[in-house]
């Protein structure tokens, strides 16, 4: 939908984001397959997009894979900004990281890109870690946390949940609600939430993420 | 050297083991670099052994940088077990604990390969993850820890131990030990020890693990 005030996307700048969003489905694809070790005529067949067209938008084809990464995260930042501010940033914290969690099933082909391509993504810049870091440093100063070193403390929290979508892809058998909200349960304590506190927080309603994640990502 | 009734080693077989570790060795070394999209002619000749020396050993690629992380937990797991047997299960999970975080900048290379293969190989039957699982388990059994689910406890430990060493690759100017000790007594109090006895115990003399760990793997 065009937003108010904005020129009109021409027919042009739609076809050119069209194919953008293909190349990075395809990498995504990719990615979450563990086969990044193809030709880029291979990724441009698979967006069903001509060969001279993934120059417009990439110099290479780790430029794409990069890109299909940071979607992922946008992706991802872009829920969690969607919802209803709430006062207390410890509960801003844990509800995060127990939607975050409960993001592994719900979109399993980014789950596998997370889980491969390992933690130094998920402590950049994008996505959850800017979004955790600011939570965490707005608890302690609001006195909820405790915590000496905010990085140590992001460390442990992103750890934790690459950890989790990984056991929730090895046991599909797994509850994936009750395990990440015994690890954000966890978590809290460990910043400083007295125990009876953090699981209660853990155990508030959450928001219905289900239709908030229907679109899926690269959109 | 020879273990007391083993048969003596022929030339041949010294040969084919040193082949075999070279080749270990150069594949560790792609692993660490993310350099893994290379054809096997490359690897032998990094290796400097014969392209058909390669087949005497491994299938494939995938198979030699299979054996080349296992290399590396076996290594890792080949100190632990080495180490003096303490009483305290809860101390022995800790102690692990605090020595895995020193080895990333003792060895670095490894510490590369461990963050470029990403979580799933750690929480693997291999290395330091059936190890943790065996002390939680026990601490649990000995009332020392109060864990409801040894292999969500397992993945915690695990993922913050990479997010560790992502942190001090990251962060060459962080103290390793203060880092690693830090995480360690969390964990501790997560699983249940009292907060000033996770403290105590992750603050005793660790065994020197520099001598230990000189020779470094596939050696």
């Amino acid at each position: 939908m065009r937003q108010p005030g904005s020129a009109p996307r021409s027919r042009q700048q739609q076809r050119k984001e069209r194919t953008r969003a293909a190349l990075v489905r395809a990498a995504q694809a990719l990615l979450a397959a563990g086969k990044t070790d193809v030709p880029i005529v291979e990724i441009t067949q698979a967006a069903d997009v001509g060969m001279g067209s993934f120059y417009n938008h990439f110099d290479s084809k780790e430029q794409l894979f990069q890109a299909a990464v940071t979607d992922v995260f946008d992706a991802y930042g872009a829920v969690l900004d969607s919802l209803p501010e709430v006062d207390d940033p410890a509960e801003t914290f844990a509800r995060s990281f127990r939607l975050a969690g409960r993001f592994f099933r719900l979109r399993p082909q980014e789950c596998r890109v997370l889980l491969n391509v390992g933690i130094g993504p998920i402590l950049s810049e994008r996505g959850l870690a800017p979004r955790a870091l600011r939570d965490i440093i707005a608890a302690n100063r609001a006195g909820r946390f405790h915590v000496a070193d905010p990085q140590l403390a992001l460390a442990m929290a992103a750890g934790t949940l690459l950890a989790l979508g990984q056991l929730l892809q090895d046991q599909p058998e797994r509850d994936d609600a009750q395990a990440s909200d015994q690890m954000a349960e966890d978590l809290l304590s460990i910043f400083g939430v007295p125990a009876e506190q953090a699981r209660e927080i853990c155990s508030r309603p959450l928001p219905d993420i289900a239709g908030i994640t229907a679109g899926g990502s690269a959109a």
